[in-house]
């Protein structure tokens, strides 16, 4: 489903670079998470406990962002929230050795089913780079783990700054030498679309109605600022004409 | 051909990651810049052509490295090398156009012939980066243009800091969260491995003997500092087991 085919034709032949939000679009965090911990720890809520994870996230990289914290890799911002949930879940016990082979589950998310097919059909007609917040070891690690076909690893980390900071969506334009339009950020999250938006990239929304687990459905409701509407990764490459 | 077999099955058994440099290893820059300049300027002596515009390389990235100049990507720095060397090959009246289209010959450089079957093989029991004073645009390009399947592009452009500096090499253990003796620095320089190695890296020589044209072929006698030497990147394949 396009919002216009015409501007699937434009962004077929303008766009050079389709640069992927990870956690949600392209891998099931909420999904990989629950079943991690019903295999490791299974009398914990594996849902609330991947929703509390995940509800640290945004505060400490804000708390970076504001200057209250030095530079911290996301795997070390996972670790502390991590650290401070563990007690409401019971697991204030947890040794060191399982405190990080639990927080590595980020590097182990699964992919949604049709991510390492839609972006081999896009990556024939486009430079694909990861762009995410999430550190450079930690998406290399995730796409040999789900196989993900990237050219390029690009993170926060490269450019020492979270999105939606404008230096990140720029930064995608600066390293491959393109104007911003040349650039297009594929994304399930309507506030990283149009921070990207607001930098003069083009924008694909990618519908992932599970992101949060089958009890809260997301509202996919296409928003009309969004150049592409797509429902997985497989339609935004037909789309395409890939 | 290995120094030890019994050094090829501990790296084999303990590291974790490849890092490779690119021009000259895994790529062909005299080759194929000979090869453009007699497709685009046959009047031209390629092969001059190529090594002076690779000899202006190393003082550029010293006058960036001593703070005599900013922080430069490498497509900028071999642009400088570019406009200084034309007029000497009877090319000063170049246009804009065909002086860029000239630049991005780096983008395009031809891998060795074993290069992206050897890198293929190694990518299943290792993580294989680039670590290269290429910018990350530049690696990225070429990967797509050569086939060379990285699971990750590092770039001095990521550490901003130029090879033989310690913050490339002790980048690359930092960014997949490894000690330095579990990466392995994989070039034909040994200047380069020597730096590797002082960082705590293991190393591999590849001995690409045509770096510099069939005219000048390179020594490649084993060096016994390095933990391996191969023929090229099938035979370090082998070598490890892949």
């Amino acid at each position: 489903m396009s919002i216009s085919p015409s501007t699937a034709d434009t962004i077929a032949r303008t766009v050079q670079v389709l640069a992927f939000d990870i956690f949600g679009t392209v891998v099931d965090w909420h999904g990989s998470i629950v079943r991690e911990m019903q295999a490791l720890y299974p009398a914990v809520d594996g849902d609330a406990f991947a929703l509390a994870w995940r509800a640290g996230y945004q505060p400490a990289m804000a708390q970076v962002m504001r200057g209250e914290r030095g530079w911290t890799l996301v795997d070390d911002l996972h670790r502390s929230i991590l650290d401070e949930i563990l007690p409401r879940f019971g697991l204030a016990h947890l040794p060191e050795a399982e405190r990080r082979h639990l927080n590595r589950v980020w590097h182990r998310l699964h992919a949604w089913p049709d991510s390492a097919e839609g972006l081999t059909r896009l990556k024939k007609r486009f430079t694909i780079t990861t762009l995410s917040n999430g550190n450079i070891g930690l998406l290399t690690n995730m796409a040999k783990h789900a196989g993900l076909p990237w050219d390029c690893v690009l993170s926060a980390e490269v450019f020492k700054a979270y999105k939606p900071h404008p230096d990140t969506y720029l930064g995608v334009a600066r390293v491959f030498d393109v104007p911003p339009e040349q650039v297009a950020l594929v994304a399930t999250h309507h506030d990283d679309l149009a921070a990207a938006r607001a930098c003069g990239l083009r924008t694909a929304y990618i519908e992932r109605p599970l992101e949060l687990g089958a009890a809260r459905p997301k509202d996919g409701t296409p928003q009309p600022g969004n150049d592409l509407h797509a429902k997985d990764l497989n339609d935004l490459a037909q789309m395409l004409g890939c």
